[in-house]
Parts: structure tokens; C-alpha cells; sequence
């Protein structure tokens, strides 16, 4: 049976063998499905977010950029992530001391553990790992000057993640973060929600000094392409410390120069704001 | 309407308004739609081709790494391309003096000129085009060190276009190919189609010394990302020697060299052989 994520008048679609799990949390519609050939896939008021055997390629473009080029990487904070695959790129660094994950969904995370386990495998067992349910936004808004990094692993900009792509978000992340702290966002598709993502770079402007998308190719994202911002008041982001991991599936340094390369579309775009 | 390409147990599909055109050619099911949002698309067998509103990507692409690092690019052969947007954007360059563009499927020029006729706007009717209809294997065997630049465009290894990707045909190429010419072929999905990729890349190894896949991601290609191959016997690609338009939608300098960082799961398998 096909299921797809219709974004307008596109469309991505799976062929799956069966439905695994089903349940409206108080958040959003929380569906897994076995694919014929992906894996377990995870939809998310029917927008497609992880699927085990396609989710490696999200989840090192969010976490090794910030992870190999931020001074100091010990305490970190995700908001989101429910799925695992974050916390999973970042504990990789045995400088990480401290991870603190804050999810708002409950049973997102039940979900995941139960269906999609390998996403989190490792993660979820290893005692630098601090599960937090509850309102990313509240968390962050309380920390302060306490975060190396802080990841911003959310959904699209409705149902429970539209705060987390506004400037009082963006404020108190800065005032969570250190003063060479890095933060990275998901921030959406360049070519089919490019005003969300246009408008993200400019409210995170006003918070951050050097603020730069940054763009990978996507299999279960509508658009072909997705991006994240790299934000930080004094932190050079081509300025590699660590060495990445080798088994990684596709983050390398030359993937990671390479992906900072700005599409004249966009480029236009910017340079008028 | 939905309308679909569906490649294994993965789709990528469009909501359309009509049906513009259906023909089965000697070679292929032709069939143009009109999208809701993405303007007019072409379907071969069933597999996206070009929407007017998304072809940029593409035919920015496979046509300015070559254009911009050839020595000379006075003589150029496309094999395929009978949509005509990679002669449009060959023809950007005034030093270009010649262009042989080689279709074996006459349906498909037609039905382009007709209902995707933006996509060649300029080129069918630059006299520097000499529009050949006709087998661009046998075109190209016959053709001995004439070309600065061979750009293979065609579809997927079926139907038409299987010969496209044997090692016979890249021989040719090399033969066709001035000493310091440069070729470059659309390389298929690297995620998807990574058997065909990586089988590719080792084929023109043969014929080629230097031989470099790069990607971009695609939003109407299964797979998120695309790829080409560069090949040359003694050009270096990252040695720019004009100057890219900057009117082009994405490409520029910065995305030239980005393009060509090579993931570590395919980089792994090409060490491997």
C-alpha cells in the first residue's frame, strides 16, 4: 500500500507492507509504517520525518558541523530529536559529557524506541544522555550561558514545532548558549518552503553574528534538498577541530565545506535583506 | 490529478490539471502534463524528466562545470537533451561557436518546442545549433577528435538510453573528444541508483584519466540528490577559466567546487575497486 507526504501539490510516497503503530498524542498523529524497501518510516501529522534505513544523512548534516567545529562540545542541549538519531551523532565524541534532550512528545519517543530502535541505538542506554519531556521552548527561555551547543531537531513549522522557528527562540537560545557556543536548526526545504527558510536566516540574525545555511540532498524531504543553519557570535565554522568519525555514511570534511556552498537563488535573496 | 513517477517502492508524484500531450514514439511513452504548481512537466516511460519550473538545477548543472574549466569550448556535442535546456545554457557562452546536439526521438524535440517551449527559449533558434535527429552512439562513433566538450544527457539506462552507459559508447567519447575536451554525463542517483553510479564511474575510468562524479540535489529525480561524472585525460576542473553568469539559478563558483565532495559511502566503494 502506497502512503505519502503530501506537501501542496507534491508528493513523496512508500510502498509499505503493514501500519506498526497508530496514535493521536496530545501533539500530533503519530504513524509507523514498514516500508518495502526504507526500512520503518516515522509520519508525523503526515509529514514523513525518519526512516531507519534513510534517516544517516539527516542526522550527521545536523550534528557534525557543529560537533567538529565548536571550541568546546562537552554539554550540549537538543530540542526535539525524538527519535534518537541526534543524540546518537553527538554522543559519538567522547569530549560530550552531558546531553540534554528535550522532547516534547512523550510518545514520539515511546515510538521510536519501540519501532524504529536503531535510530537511537546506543543513545537512549548511555548514561551521558538526559531525557527531558517537556516544552523546548520553556527549557531553553530558563537556561542560561549554560550550552557548548544547542541543536534545534524539530518539524516542520506547524503542529508542536511552530515556536521554535520564532526570534524569542532564537533570543534565549543565544542566552543559553555560551559565548563560543554553536547552535545548528533544521531549517526546512530551499526551493519548496523557501520563505520559511529565507525568513529563518533572518530571524536568527538577529541574535547571532555569523549565521550561515548550510544544504544536503534529502531522499524523504519534499524539495530534494534540505538545509540547517549554523549559527554562532564568534565561532569559525570552516575551522575543523575534530576529526569526523570515518564510518560515517556521508559527513566528511570536504562534505562539510561543501555544504556551506549558497545557491545564487538564495544568495540573491539574502544580499537584499 | 495525481500523477506519479514511481521508482521501485519509492514515488514521486504531482498534482497536475490536465494531460497536455500523450504519444508512444518509436522509442518511449511521451507524456506532458500541466502541474498545479511546477508549470508544465515531461514523463518518459514514466519517469520524470523536466518541469519548466524545476529544470534549472539540472541543466545549470551538467553543462557549467564543463563550460567553465574547458580550455576551449568553441565545439561542443550533446548527446540527448532533445528539451533543449542544456543547449540553452551551452549557448549562454559567446566563445561557443558550434553546438551538434544529437536525439534520436523527434517526438520528444516536438512535443518540447511545443509545450515546454521555455526550457529551449533561444536555443532552437540560435544558428550555432545544428539539431541533429539521430542515434548519438553511432553519431559519436563516427566522429573523431572534433569535440573541446561532449555532454551526455540522456535518460535512465532503459529504453533509449541503455547504450549511453557502456563502455563501448565512452571509448567513442574519447576518441570524439579533443585532447583537452572534457565530457560530462548525468551519473543517475547515488542513493537509489548506486549500482548504475558507481557502475558508471568505473566504465569511463577506462576510456578517461581523470574522472570525478558530482552531485546537486533534484527535486523531481527519486533519490533527493543527482549526479554527473566530469571526465578529462588532463583538465583540471577546479581551474575556472570563465567567469559563470550570474544571472544562473544556482550554480557559481562556491557550488562548482562543492559539487564535486564525494559522500564516504560512495567514496568507500570507489576505493574499493
Amino acid at each position: 500500500m502506497w502512503q505519502d507526504e503530501q506537501f501542496g501539490s507534491l508528493r513523496i510516497g512508500f510502498q509499505t507492507n503493514r501500519l506498526l503503530f497508530k496514535h493521536q498524542s496530545p501533539y500530533q498523529l503519530i504513524e509507523v509504517f514498514e516500508t518495502v524497501d526504507y526500512g520503518t518510516i516515522l509520519r508525523l501529522d503526515g509529514t514523513w520525518q525518519c526512516s531507519t534505513e534513510l534517516e544517516h544523512t539527516y542526522h550527521e548534516m545536523i550534528v557534525h558541523p557543529a560537533l567538529t567545529t565548536a571550541p568546546s562540545i562537552e554539554n550540549v542541549l537538543i530540542v526535539g530529536g525524538g527519535d534518537g538519531g541526534t543524540a546518537r551523532e553527538v554522543l559519538r565524541y567522547p569530549e560530550v559529557r552531558n546531553v540534554d534532550l528535550v522532547e516534547i512528545d512523550s510518545d514520539v519517543v515511546k515510538a521510536c524506541k519501540e519501532h524504529l530502535s536503531s535510530i537511537g541505538e546506543g543513545a537512549w542506554d548511555d548514561p551521558r544522555l538526559n531525557l527531558i519531556i517537556g516544552d523546548g521552548i520553556q527549557f531553553v527561555r530558563d537556561a542560561h550561558q549554560k550550552y557548548d551547543v544547542i541543536i534545534v531537531d524539530g518539524s516542520d513549522p506547524i503542529g508542536p514545532s511552530v515556536g521554535l522557528f520564532n526570534s524569542a527562540f532564537f533570543e534565549s537560545c543565544a542566552r543559553a548558549l555560551k559565548s563560543d557556543g554553536v547552535l545548528v536548526t533544521q531549517a526546512e526545504s530551499p526551493r519548496v518552503m523557501l520563505d520559511n527558510h529565507i525568513g529563518l536566516i533572518q530571524t536568527i540574525r538577529q541574535h547571532f553574528e555569523n549565521v550561515a545555511p548550510y544544504y544536503q540532498g534529502q531522499i524523504i524531504y519534499p524539495g530534494g534538498v534540505w538545509s540547517w543553519i549554523y549559527a554562532s557570535q564568534s565561532v569559525d565554522r570552516k575551522n575543523i577541530l575534530r576529526d569526523p568519525d570515518p564510518d560515517l555514511m556521508i559527513y566528511n570534511t570536504e562534505i562539510h565545506h561543501a555544504a556551506f556552498a549558497i545557491p545564487n537563488y538564495v544568495q540573491h535573496i539574502i544580499n537584499r535583506h
